[in-house]
């Protein structure tokens, strides 16, 4: 039966989470942390993690707070309202919320206690390293190898555009890698492909330079080299040769929280820009009383509250499905929703999600005139933030678009086929 | 508690609704009435109404089903699905219950007795007329009057661009019309209207001959004059110099019928367009697996389901409101959603679906070439048909955008102010 | 030495293909031939050739006007304006300039004696028909043949979605084809096409029932087959094997036309538009005083200007090409633009022309709201007829999209290839 | 005569300015300029103008080049292309040629001798201060004032968004300022507005720390305050009271520039995406084989052609107004195009190009997905950079609408009126 209303839980979370960047994320510290660029804010991240909400939907069994991903969306939609800038706790909440649910869910005992509890608490990265040289979606142009040798595997291989290097080597940590224990076979470059948990600190990684970006400066932009880097067989995740069909997986938790960010960045501009252009008078009139610019305005909201609700629809699917699955562990196939058919939803929240942020900014900054270009509103650092996640951050705009006309229409019509 | 799953009643529903329609609203059928033009389907209407889905929202003891609102915007989902074209079942639907529910809501047990319940049945037609020369929205210019004689109202004036004269005329029934009974105030122009039911038959009414349009064929669009004619007060709706707030009432539930229409007809677009360019090729490939269209495809189809989601919202709203009200009789105020909060979401409903609508049937025309642009398929009525929700039908375009602005930003910001 | 001044003979031909239009093109009589569908307007079609304005590009020596296409586009923007509806004038203007000139370049003299100078004087039709069911851009789907019987050809197969049969049925003349004189190569499909000139009532050739169009109706649209007709080697036009090439000459002349008839369009759906919306008031203001509509229109009028000087500088182009090729007879190569840089320029006209002038009708009819979905106003016409141009008219959006892309990019990136 | 050739000596000038910045102005300068921030590039400045073609459309009588502004719009295309971050010489050409060369034609000997010579050579820095905190177009807002005292005019106020305060300050040289010398008409606020020259080192100017900008690193944005500036009469420009209209001028020629710097600014983002996306595969196809990308690629060039005809026009008509007006000395009034008919134009260009040249690098950036995101590429520093042009400098993008459309509906649809 359709409901639209929030439980006494879901209110009492958000405000919680409100409360807490009322105090630790405002403009100024935000601001300040996104000039100075890569701020590695330890005290910010351990105390989102104190809240239990980063990574929330690890199950409790496991050392998370075993929040359902609807509420954990309310939660991004939070962050991404107090950090639109993405300089701090919008990056690391939708990376590791997303990626980090996922390693959990397949990784073994001892990364677990190593690695993801840590990670839960703050102490330690946990990120992503899919993408190489030669593309990011496009995994058949996947080099990077692991070889069985005894009980352990060799991996060699680079991985490019990697989010959080820096922070990673910082904190200590490491990145969910994927690579061939198989040949890449051209019909399907999509099997063979292997996960591995890789600490940041293990023999053999090199870290490079990181990017200079044009904004999200709350995680460093990066690759690492791997050279004949030995890892036990309990660092890998899941089963061998699957490593694809998880990454698809991690890739959706992850673009749903940013989808649900991006809900609350809009909220953000909005409710920054109508003060002023309540007040500011051009020609004698409000700036808000001209068409030009209510209209847009009206606009902004009403497709951030379509966003809002295909949010709040994908994370209700992505509950049945995990519950239809089991959890902690994966105990049989999700049958109300496929994985397909919560790709497609994610995608379609990823693909509208930043795309409407950014035009967000943009026209705020157009409202404010030359004052919406300068750093003294959060806009132009709205602006720069959430174009990362339309180029290219879990999958740029046009994958999303492959992904949704592919489950409208079948795999035989995917663009490069 | 967030929740997207229809109840085994909907599912009940719907689909008894589809079934008929498969019979009776075929391509063939209703592309054959719009080229007749005004094709006065009463074997539709009559159809329909035995399913109990026009002005399903009718209470039990006033003769409806007493279907929720949420229920009857999905089955004006089936309807604009089988009639994209507007030539028969769904412009109707749109008028009849919308404004037919509102009727009830305030009218006497006499004007129940005589048109709303044969209305239901679909043996005679209950409209609504407020629109007049001076303009649609915009209440400050009518001049049309009502003058208490003894307990009798003598009403004068002219009213123009209204749905179903023709249908009115022939098939008996009448009109809603708003007239003033006091002196409009050059600050408050909305009151001092009050509401009447108008008998098409009343001793002084003239109908008009219609205007030529481009197509929405279910329903002519024309005039009527009034001259001395005389009304019992029973023929009142609702309290004398409250009609303005009434007919708001009235236009937010046929708007809310329109946006669910409209739904159903992007789908059944999507759904005639599939198979089509999947099938054929240009230059040696389906033109389903060139992105130019396949993206256009994927944006609509997302697009239609945020249209869903925000017809769903509407309605759970509008029904919360209902109930807090009380039905059949008005008790209380809503708690809730202010009847503003409802109206905001609805007007967003009425622009994003019809300017949707059209948009989806223009890009089926353009994939489909010069075969598009041919009345073989059911895009070019389609368009035709759409457009009349967006040029005007229940409020035009930026008469959507103005409330939503002003919702938002408050009454002061209202641009003509 | 840029300029763009009008010489003084450029003002006087279009003052008095005004001056004509004003009488023989009002709305009342576009309208009243756009009601009645395929109006057949000897009259109208006369009295335009009588002025040297259609195929007004043939050189005098082969009974033209001579003019330029510079001038030539001004008069198609003229024709456009009286004839937004391409109920008439128009659509027979762009099809029997663009293709007539190039017939002429390329035809016996027998041709040109019995079909090109009577239709120069309006005596008979001559068109194109190129597509066939495969596909109208695509050639490599083109099944009819012609094989050399002696000094005769004999021509097979079927031609679909043509421009005219009806009209050229009833009044005489003939089409353009093109067809295979030689097997279609998978690598160079567009080789062994050979054009021809068929006289409609050659025999062999069977005309079939129009299509039901949505509008553009000056002319009919429909299909014939061709069974062993034969025809003798003088109605071949050019040399063999050589079909495709003047074909896309035929192209770029008669998308001229369209695009150049564009600004006409749009100019008048402004002129149309600005008298009402300064006059008509909606709560107190006139709609011009609403920035949603002033800036919509200001944006229609700046991109119109846009479009006029890209058909200006196309037809420049296009006349430099025509001198240094030669006139009447082709006696050597373009140098200063390469026919496919004047492709380029005019795949960009033929793309931005239709989609603005039905932007701008749709935008009207909105402006307008319920008044402009009635067929008092010439929008509703407007609209539904330069659709015809978009969707596929001489070449459909995409086509040109294709050529422009292709023209910067180079062939190896064909989106199909 | 249409034509739309360029003459021998225009394309001297611009070779002759492209091999400088093929020197001065590489992608490695400008991104090292741009990144310090508000560069002070004096040796660049100086360049250009060694080159005549800073103010190039001073009279030669005057020290300028006496070129026309035809040719002047080709140079600033070339500096476009390649500054399009606007981290240093695009900005100054706007600014200092549009603006020079009106506060030239307005001055005293004084004022041209001492600082619009020391200018034309790069020694001095010009510039336009007439903005007010109460807002940018409006003059009505505007609260400084200047009383005549003797010979001497003394000046208090506050002038805000100023580009080029700390450049000024540095380099020397001044600003063209606009003050009240009479009382604000509340029906003809524009009346009674005085210019003059104020050097920034007058006794009484103060100047502020700038604002920290988005971009257009090549010009500080600051302000100063006035208090009791002793001006000899001698540093005013033209007439008493009539400063709003001279400003309206120097508005018209910097926003000339700034349309003509946005053609290069396109220009060179398609010539820099180009090659990666011909190169660079993803799923085994070049990215330039995507229909997404080549035909948005496509619109990009189409709209910067149209754009640029657009430049050319609007100089075209600026360079016949000013010679009917007279040069050096104004000896006339411009019959062939008024002022407004200019300005129409020049808004249109001021309109179109900046939003298309942000649109262009915002598409490269998401094209080119993380990669497009660092700053190794140009994409990132033309985003920020030509994003101040669409805010604010010289116009807001809604000041150019509110102009296009008063030039087409009449001074009584200003929508603020």
């Amino acid at each position: 039966m359709f409901d639209f209303a929030e439980t006494d839980n879901q209110k009492l979370m958000v405000k919680s989470v409100k409360e807490w960047c009322e105090r630790h994320l405002t403009f100024e510290q935000v601001r300040e942390m996104d000039d100075r660029g890569h701020p590695f804010p330890k005290e910010i991240v351990e105390g989102l993690c104190g809240l239990g909400v980063v990574m929330g939907t690890v199950p409790m069994e496991h050392g998370g707070s075993g929040i359902d991903w609807l509420t954990q969306a309310m939660i991004s939609e939070v962050i991404g309202y107090y950090d639109p800038t993405i300089a701090t706790a919008a990056g690391l909440m939708a990376v590791e919320t997303g990626w980090g649910f996922t390693i959990d869910r397949y990784c073994s005992k001892t990364v677990r206690e190593k690695y993801i509890k840590p990670a839960i608490k703050g102490e330690k990265f946990a990120g992503i390293a899919t993408t190489e040289a030669g593309g990011g979606s496009d995994v058949a142009a996947f080099k990077s190898t692991a070889k069985k040798d005894g009980d352990e595997w060799v991996i060699n291989g680079e991985k490019t555009f990697i989010s959080g290097t820096e922070e990673c080597e910082k904190w200590g940590g490491g990145y969910w890698i994927n690579v061939r224990t198989g040949p890449a076979l051209p019909e399907a470059p999509h099997r063979n492909m292997t996960s591995f948990f890789l600490p940041i600190d293990a023999e053999g990684v090199e870290v490079q330079e990181p990017y200079k970006d044009s904004g999200r400066m709350a995680l460093s932009t990066g690759g690492f080299t791997m050279k004949d880097v030995r890892l036990p067989d309990e660092y890998r995740l899941g089963e061998v040769g699957k490593g694809f069909y998880y990454t698809m997986e991690g890739f959706d938790n992850a673009r749903l929280m940013i989808g649900a960010s991006c809900v609350g960045i809009i909220q953000r501009i909005i409710d920054d820009a109508m003060p002023y252009i309540k007040e500011r008078k051009a020609f004698g009139r409000p700036l808000a009383k001209y068409e030009a610019i209510q209209f847009e305005l009206a606009e902004l909201y009403m497709e951030m509250e379509a966003l809002k609700l295909m949010t709040r629809k994908s994370t209700w699917m992505q509950d049945i499905r995990y519950k239809e699955e089991g959890m902690p562990e994966k105990t049989s196939e999700a049958k109300t929703f496929k994985p397909t058919d919560v790709a497609n939803w994610i995608s379609m929240v990823k693909w509208k999600g930043p795309s409407l942020a950014m035009k967000a900014a943009e026209k705020a900054m157009i409202w404010f005139g030359a004052a919406g270009y300068t750093k003294e509103y959060i806009f132009e650092y709205a602006w720069r933030g959430v174009m990362s996640y339309v180029v290219g951050a879990e999958g740029g705009l046009n994958i999303q678009k492959i992904v949704v006309a592919r489950e409208l229409l079948g795999r035989e019509y995917i663009p490069y086929k």
